[in-house]
């Protein structure tokens, strides 16, 4: 019923993340009718993606390649970053929620993946040793531990917390409590546990 | 905070239908991180797409250009199509929509738009002229108006009936009604009121 080659491109399109037969076949038509040259410049940015965006070396975050074929990002570029301040993050998403708060004057780490029985990820499949070599080339001597507060992300955390901390190394994990504006009566008992347990004292500067 | 080729990629992402910032955002960190090869082979399907998909020169339904520079789509093309039955649609979608019902076995005309008054969409906007060249040249004797049961789809049913009824075509419309598994319950006055009055005559044959 359509061109093969819209067929093979349906496909494709239908391999993002959360874009099923319907959705894929509605960008496709958009970009096909499109009279801005959407699909073109999609191609040619698609294409630059592919040939020079990787990850970061450092870090693990996004960096385009420069001319002597290295990749570091931004952030490891940047020399008003403090190198001795090191925060680990399950993903690039996170990576960039933490950025957009402002509230991380240091770099990060990147793991790509967390801790998951379930999955068949063990301690063995996370990048320990690049995070180690990390910390010893960059002279870190913090290191604030900021995978999600889920069950994979806590399990992560305690097994970093226990690998680094036999280096004297000063390790944190980030908060956990309500959130900002939120209701302590739709909070769930862990969230209300974990907010009574990491109180914080008040009033007595 | 991004590489400016990935900030360009996302804004590109999010003039897809439904895609807001962080739906492009997704999008891109997958099509970053796909080892599969996603992000090279997407950009090439795209810049084929814009190379070789136009609309049918006929119809209006998608086609890819022939060496002659033609683009003339499989429906059209398809001689076991009933040449003299034509199905005006609005839509690539609705055509699409109907071909795979299989109740369909004459040809299409893509409209590409309905009347839409409140958009400033009036009866000039229309491709008339087209249509009927198509009718003519076809030799068309019954057209099916198979735009949508909405006010827009209505009002340019209306119009084309009105227009090719003065040719001496047959002119039919698609029945709107209680649809297949539907509760009366459940549908809307106008539905029901339309399912009343093309009530169908039954047990007579």
């Amino acid at each position: 019923m359509l061109p093969a080659s819209l067929n093979r491109l349906l496909d494709l399109l239908a391999r993002l993340p959360g874009v099923g037969a319907k959705t894929a076949q509605r960008f496709a038509l958009h970009l096909i009718t499109d009279d801005r040259g959407l699909a073109g410049e999609l191609a040619r940015e698609l294409a630059n993606l592919e040939q020079r965006m990787r990850k970061c070396t450092r870090c693990g975050h996004l960096a385009e390649l420069d001319d002597q074929g290295n990749a570091i990002c931004r952030i490891c570029k940047d020399n008003r970053r403090d190198g001795a301040l090191l925060c680990v993050v399950g993903s690039i998403q996170d990576l960039l929620a933490i950025e957009r708060s402002g509230a991380m004057r240091g770099r990060y780490f990147v793991l790509g993946r967390l801790l998951s029985p379930l999955d068949g990820i063990g301690p063995n499949d996370l990048p320990l040793e690049e995070l180690t070599g990390r910390i010893e080339a960059d002279g870190v001597r913090e290191v604030i531990l900021a995978t999600p507060a889920s069950v994979d992300g806590e399990a992560t955390a305690l097994l970093l917390a226990r690998e680094l901390g036999k280096r004297g190394l000063q390790v944190s994990r980030i908060a956990s409590g309500i959130p900002h504006g939120g209701d302590l009566e739709y909070a769930d008992q862990i969230t209300i546990g974990r907010a009574i347990d990491g109180r914080r004292s008040v009033g007595q500067d």
